[in-house]
């Protein structure tokens, strides 16, 4: 806030709605219905592999016709520099207030589901500080790790079994004690920290238990067991 | 296995199939697509709103028109009884192999995702177990924990936080650990450890935090903050 009084008015509805994670049958009846009837489609800029959230729009494309919409590519960097993070946060939410504003509804879309792991929690939470009675809602996404369980049919947890998830990227050093107390452990963004991952579960004698899939759903699939 | 050898030939498929948590709009295109080409479709046998997953086939009816299709409701009940538990499932699962063996596509239903606490898994392992080649697959379901966070708009996870998923009904002791570590716990099963549940988070100075929501996206959802 910078002491501004938000504005009052009606304004359009901003979404954040999950596209799952690859396959586009694995939107949701709902995400469908939802981007269908929004004018703009808000998505991170694509910025090749590295960049997740960037794969929502090329899910969407296969399941909804965008011809006639705005695609409104944000420019959200995934970088460790905080000012950078926050000014392109900042920059990308006023670019959706503008459209509010007008009256549009805006839809933002994630790869997966919008409260996990996603910038749409963050987005969401600038424009209603912004924009005094936005209305924000969000449409659930199917998970990558529900994808994985059923593409490998091995069930996440049955009976009185825990789950744990967490982004190894950020403590390589905790997994190992998640590995130990809980029966399924779902590790997410595990790119840069692959080498030291496959190092420690082979000291825990774990390596020949662990199938790591990338691109989920994906042309491209990888499912690798060894 | 009793000893007798696995029938061959070219049989049906068998499909969990997730429904989501309730609202019908948040099947995904495949699950209605699936469900609409399966002849039999197979659900739990409806025993009140104590069966969890006895609503899944509330939920499909709305989305699915299953006029022309056989109804397999299933007794599956939830007890502690092993035997019966076993003998259940066993009959459960030789219903839907007959039917696999005369060609016939059989999709059972589940409430959420058939990965996660559902009686897919259990089923799938004995119809393998009794069917030489028998084809299983799944179709993964949006969670009711995803469905809280977007009603509430409060993420799981964002950055480098951590989720722990746990039955509470199993061990009430446990989840005091969990959420003293952990960014977001989510407790499934909490219906008969209701009570202790409230004393424990009182006890933590936690209960203004905590918000309780049941049967999401239901007509009579219910949304406890206090």
């Amino acid at each position: 806030m910078n002491g501004k009084r938000p504005e009052k008015g009606i304004t359009g509805t901003f979404y954040g709605v999950g596209a799952g994670p690859g396959d586009p049958e694995l939107m949701t009846l709902k995400a469908v219905r939802v981007l269908n009837s929004c004018p703009v489609i808000a998505a991170p800029r694509s910025a090749g592999d590295s960049s997740g959230d960037g794969q929502a729009l090329a899910i969407v494309r296969k399941a909804v016709n965008l011809e006639h919409k705005e695609i409104l590519e944000l420019n959200l960097p995934m970088t460790r520099d905080a000012g950078l993070l926050s000014k392109s946060r900042i920059d990308a939410a006023g670019e959706i207030t503008r459209r509010l504003k007008q009256g549009t509804d805006v839809a933002f879309v994630t790869l997966g589901d919008p409260m996990l792991y996603s910038t749409f929690g963050c987005l969401a939470a600038l424009i209603k500080d912004g924009l005094e009675g936005a209305a924000v809602t969000s449409i659930p996404g199917i998970t990558s790790f529900s994808a994985v369980a059923s593409r490998l049919s091995i069930p996440l947890a049955e009976g009185g079994e825990k789950v744990a998830i967490a982004p190894v990227a950020y403590d390589t050093g905790e997994v190992s004690g998640l590995i130990s107390s809980f029966d399924t452990v779902v590790l997410m963004k595990v790119n840069k920290a692959m080498d030291a991952l496959v190092d420690m579960l082979s000291d825990m004698g774990l390596i020949h238990k662990a199938v790591f899939v990338k691109r989920i759903g994906w042309p491209d699939e990888e499912v690798v067991t060894d």
